[in-house]
């Protein structure tokens, strides 16, 4: 396998997956051709000991922070640089694009070799666990054997846990933020509703769309669900009351613009000019699949193979994940005699406190990671 | 005016506006004809003074209870006979379809006059306000001049509140379950995404659409975001949880079928068959406009309108009506010196406790009316 395929300063593509060694997903498809595209901060020492790996959530990407003070700032910018919580004075961070996103890993919308056609929807179906077994190989191919600490929020907290249960030699430290450790039946509901939006627009075409005529009403409504389920009743309440005032205003309104649906529709276009409406179905279906104890025995049997200290970060107002079910993870392998502990931000904004409210984020991974 | 249009024997529909005395809707719009469907149980004593309003939520029908034993069961038969919490021996109870809805009332799907068509978009935007004072052109055709109480859940609860604020020598009892004072920016947000995804769909075509070819796709999609304001995290959990075998199965599922996904897409396709579309998107929109507060100063000030002693019902899952905006209607209209207590269904069972959950609420009901 060739390590690295492109080499720009700050994004690399490496091929994790070629017909020498393709990738099979938990349900057996095989991808005979994977790239994963990745960013890294700091430096990897001689022992290869100081690596540390963040996941991104459902729509995020690689670019974690930026790169000296010329870049864009990234989605964890707070808490990612120099002298910062994910200290990269300290370690080598690495942050890959998921599996099946479309920020340049594989997915759905990439060329399949073997037709030399995008995959649409001929792309397999992918699980939490085939998330985390790829970025295993773009651990190896970088020559890392353990990683200090794993840490991601939502899907990418998901994707935490999966990393200790999957691989818990490799894993010295695990920080799963707003994550439980099996999607819930209501997760599941939203997460249908957004799919069955999409395949509702005519531009879906059953997956088969060019990237100018997505389905992009379909994923701007979509996405428009998944705000409600990041935020919060209180936020709302606070950030738009029944202000009939739209700031935004450009969509097919039905009779009035209450500010609360400018905000909403803002957010949903938004999203659709820069994702890929079948990554958005695969990677939810992801998320869907997300359950420590399947195929394991029972839930305790899938997190009794976690064996890394965890930080299990919960959310007052998330509606999402709520904060019961991520302390439960905690509880339980307490129970088990694990070394976990809880944290709860005591936040109005929702599941989005993992983005937003970074103060007191950064002083728990801060505290944990140096312990 | 006259009085009555059609006398089945048990559902009746009265024209309450016309010509000689047309409807102006709070916004100003004119409706030249308006026909109210409605059932009554019980009699109306010689005083005309023992009358009691029942009104539906956002899909339901004046079918409240049965009439005799061959009747089918109404959306309250718990609740509504003889001998039970509104006890039909007692009352003369009356259940209007709501305006804007399609059971047998006046709405969108009802032939404009002038016209000879269906109103489709050219019906008015309608608002809580519009809804009852309808009602109480009603309530005066059937020669009654004070309620003994006005009782509803959900958008039925809004009616009922503002029964009391703008009838206030009107209602001697108001009992809002499942109600705020003001409808949420989270429940404006959760309506705008109903009513997108209705107009997302082809069938549609702005609102024009026979009954044989309306968007029931996009509706049943609405339907279920409503489904899961109308039910809770931990309901779900328990009912469904994780399970992949979805026993209904009728929808174009992406790649995996969970219960949960079956559920939801079971409840959407049936409320597909009965409802009409367009009426979803007004009386949504109608909901939205639920504040207590509106055009009368402060919503201090619009409460303090109510002179009814009040009981206010919450549900502790409540999603869509949290139980702390119930309380505080209670709170501020004991602070305004009236008489109001607040009692909370302890249930799992979300919004939809106020349908399901009828023993304690039956308990309540018959405690606060035999006061």
């Amino acid at each position: 396998m060739a390590a690295i395929v492109t080499a720009p300063a700050t994004r690399r593509t490496a091929r994790v997956a070629d017909h020498s060694a393709p990738f099979i997903t938990e349900h057996g498809a095989i991808l005979r051709q994977v790239d994963l595209t990745y960013e890294t901060w700091g430096t990897l020492n001689d022992a290869g000991d100081n690596a540390l790996l963040i996941i991104h959530a459902l729509t995020g990407d690689s670019h974690a922070a930026a790169h000296g003070l010329d870049d864009q700032p990234g989605w964890w910018e707070p808490l990612v640089g120099s002298g910062k919580a994910i200290d990269t004075d300290r370690y080598f961070v690495i942050c890959p694009n998921n599996l099946g996103s479309c920020y340049g890993s594989t997915g759905p919308e990439s060329t399949d070799p073997a037709t030399g056609q995008p995959y649409c929807l001929t792309f397999p179906m992918l699980t939490v666990r085939d998330l985390v077994a790829i970025q295993a190989r773009l651990i190896d191919r970088l020559g890392i054997r353990t990683l200090q600490a794993v840490i991601g929020g939502s899907l990418g907290g998901m994707q935490v846990l999966e990393w200790a249960a999957m691989y818990p030699e490799r894993v010295r430290k695990a920080i799963p933020v707003a994550a439980s450790g099996r999607f819930s039946a209501q997760g599941i509901a939203f997460n249908e509703i957004q799919r069955r939006v999409i395949m509702l627009d005519p531009a879906w075409n059953e997956g088969n769309y060019c990237p100018e005529s997505a389905p992009s009403t379909g994923l701007a409504i979509a996405r428009m669900v998944g705000v409600i389920t990041y935020q919060s009743d209180e936020l709302m309440a606070e950030r738009f009351g029944r202000n009939p005032e739209a700031r935004y205003t450009n969509w097919p309104a039905f009779l009035q613009r209450y500010d609360v649906e400018g905000y909403l529709n803002y957010q949903g276009d938004k999203l659709a000019r820069r994702f890929d409406p079948n990554s958005y179905l695969y990677l939810t279906r992801a998320m869907d699949s997300h359950d420590l104890g399947r195929d394991r025995g029972s839930y305790e049997d899938g997190l009794s193979r976690i064996t890394a200290p965890t930080l299990m970060v919960g959310i007052r107002s998330d509606i999402l994940f709520p904060a019961y079910l991520v302390r439960e993870v905690s509880d339980l392998l307490q129970q088990l005699g694990r070394d976990a502990r809880y944290i709860e931000l005591d936040s109005p904004n929702g599941h989005d406190a993992f983005l937003n409210d970074t103060a007191r984020l950064s002083e728990a991974i801060s505290d944990f990671l140096s312990e």
